[in-house]
């Protein structure tokens, strides 16, 4: 179950020392030759990795992946840029690729170089440290503020989709970013990886707040390989759509549910929308509400704050379509306000996840969310004093 | 220095009984022939009073404002459309006017009714106390979870704008509402009102947040009698509206100050962006993001995040363009961050208010926003059980 479950793709982990203590690079090769793509962060401030990568991608089919931890390589100026293609470099040079083969990520503190001296030999211990069994040790390797490692398999007729992530949610003074990749042996043309990716990553990571900041290294990145072996058919291809897009909504999941400081999982759909768009924007208004997510971490379940986000969701210059009278919410499934009018419900939320429903009774648009509570934990951790 | 400096107004604030104790209604009149304006929220989701209120305005000119707080008569569906009526209706009986010429603000739990009886017994009492030191009385009545009533008055050349608010940052299981009521015995023609508020609020109340959130409920009302007997001139117009400026600008940062759980204020200005539009976008993502509001509660000058803020401000349907390397921060005047590079420095933030000047490098527009801090307290206000 991680991103070496593919047929033909190895990963390592290893401690350089860009940290203290602890692994702080990570490895992920393609054993066959790979085609792949990447989905990055929208964010105008762009980390130097990311720039170096997106170059690279336009240049050839990546077919390794080498991520640090520790330090972001972000507002590096041209240091940083260097950097990142000395790290893709070494990195090539160690596997017996083009530089322009290998993906570069980072997350960690911004604004700092990287201490490259233990970079490069960092890539070269990981290259050398490749194996099947790698994956749990690159997944350890690439977390900051992450509590436990995320991986996700889904196997096939024939073929398996697997991969890792690290969690969303910046903590000072790194930037602690968002971060997957994800393998597969299932037999993908250039070109072609993504579009597959895209929708993937848009029904998954684009839809999870943990505090509404995008970071400025925010990475998806696809490697495939043809491994497999098999023969593509339309079932197939709808078969691999589908597990890919279980193995980011999976990893998407983890991520949200340890979120800096999280102690519930909000699942917010919403339904009835006017129109798709304003489901999304419905959704995520909720998702990055202040006060919805601190009256999550009180267990309430306080639908005034619910509509109150729903009824200021930005949306083509406005807001989203919504009528108070036209409004259902339910909590974990039970109806606390129907159409317009509070049902006197209140009820009692206990678990690790909470189900915030949405009836917004105009049309067919529809929309979810995940999100994670608002706690004293994530203040602490993220009011902690430069030092 | 409040809400009745200007000559012709009275106020009054009494306790009612809608909360268990304290004041929680006050009332506000013209005893001249007023013209007046109200600034409404843009939530999608009106309060009754709201809706009741427009409808108001749009029949006559306002000689009252009646306020309680305690209940918010939102989402309370024909009831709380009958119960703000009843309320205007018992206030213009007692005054003297026509239900048409009194604005109903309610500020309070959601989706509770107004408990009429209280209510209306508290108009009448709040109706026979009217008083022209009675400003302090009805700025300590609309108050919910503020820490100090909130009152400013400027002195024009023979004329006074003076006013009251209520604090924005809603705290469960109320909506505590952000709520002012702004007077003048300047001299205004009906239909003038409207065009002097706008741009006064716009440049205030609208460049304030404590937690990003939009209340069913906020309201800025303006009433202006006439009773200074001055001549108007171009020079006593430019005068009266810097100072109507002035007096929003001061009840803005009062409720900014006092935001739940806020222990600084941030003062965040923008420059050199390619558009005033994108000066206010990027202004508005660094006075939301839970992670600058963090940073601040740490006094962590954390230009990272400040950068990461500005790179993923909404605008026109993507992001405020934003160049790395132009870009310049600075804390309290400390250069941290300079056209590209930081600077190694690491300011003391040590005052009840911190500056963040951003400088985009790119054009001419520029915005600035003020902030409360993102704390422990306000998570645990926000996070109180329901009970």
């Amino acid at each position: 179950m991680s991103v070496t479950a593919a047929r033909g793709f190895v990963a390592s982990g290893v401690h350089s020392g860009i940290r203290r203590s602890g692994p702080d690079l990570a490895v992920v090769r393609s054993t066959a030759r790979a085609v792949g793509a990447a989905v990055w962060t929208t964010n105008r401030v762009l980390a130097a990795p990311v720039v170096v990568s997106k170059r690279h991608l336009d240049a050839a089919e990546p077919q390794a992946v080498v991520i640090n931890a520790g330090v972001a390589n972000a507002a590096t100026g041209e240091t940083g840029i260097a950097d990142a293609e000395l790290t893709a470099a070494e990195t090539a040079s160690a596997l017996g690729m083009r530089p322009e083969e290998v993906v570069v990520l980072s997350t960690g503190v911004i604004g700092v170089p990287l201490p490259m001296d233990r970079v490069l030999a960092g890539v070269r211990e990981a290259s050398a440290a490749l194996a099947p069994d790698g994956g749990e040790g690159a997944a350890t390797a690439i977390l900051t503020t992450d509590r436990w490692p995320k991986q996700a398999a889904v196997e096939g007729d024939g073929f398996v989709v697997g991969g890792m992530a690290k969690g969303a949610g910046m903590i000072h003074p790194r930037l602690a970013t968002m971060l997957a990749v994800v393998t597969t042996d299932y037999p993908l043309a250039p070109g072609e990886p993504i579009d597959v990716l895209r929708p993937a990553v848009d029904a998954s990571f684009n839809r999870i707040s943990v505090d509404g900041d995008c970071s400025t290294n925010d990475a998806v990145v696809l490697l495939a390989n043809s491994a497999s072996g098999i023969a593509r058919t339309a079932e197939r291809d709808a078969q691999f759509a589908a597990a890919l897009g279980d193995v980011c909504a999976a990893l998407a999941r983890e991520i949200v549910s340890d979120g800096e400081g999280a102690t519930v999982l909000l699942e917010i759909a919403v339904s009835g929308a006017a129109s798709t768009e304003e489901a999304d924007a419905v959704a995520r208004r909720i998702a990055t509400s202040p006060l919805v997510k601190t009256a999550a971490f009180g267990r309430d379940p306080n639908w005034g704050r619910v509509l109150a986000a729903a009824g200021s969701a930005p949306w083509n210059g406005g807001f989203a379509r919504v009528e108070t009278d036209r409004l259902s919410v339910s909590f974990d499934g039970a109806p606390v306000f129907v159409r317009g009018k509070p049902t006197g419900a209140t009820p009692v939320l206990g678990g690790s996840a909470v189900s915030i429903d949405l009836d917004l009774g105009l049309g067919d648009g529809s929309a979810s969310y995940l999100a994670s509570d608002l706690t004293v934990d994530y203040v602490r951790l993220n009011a902690e004093y430069t030092t």
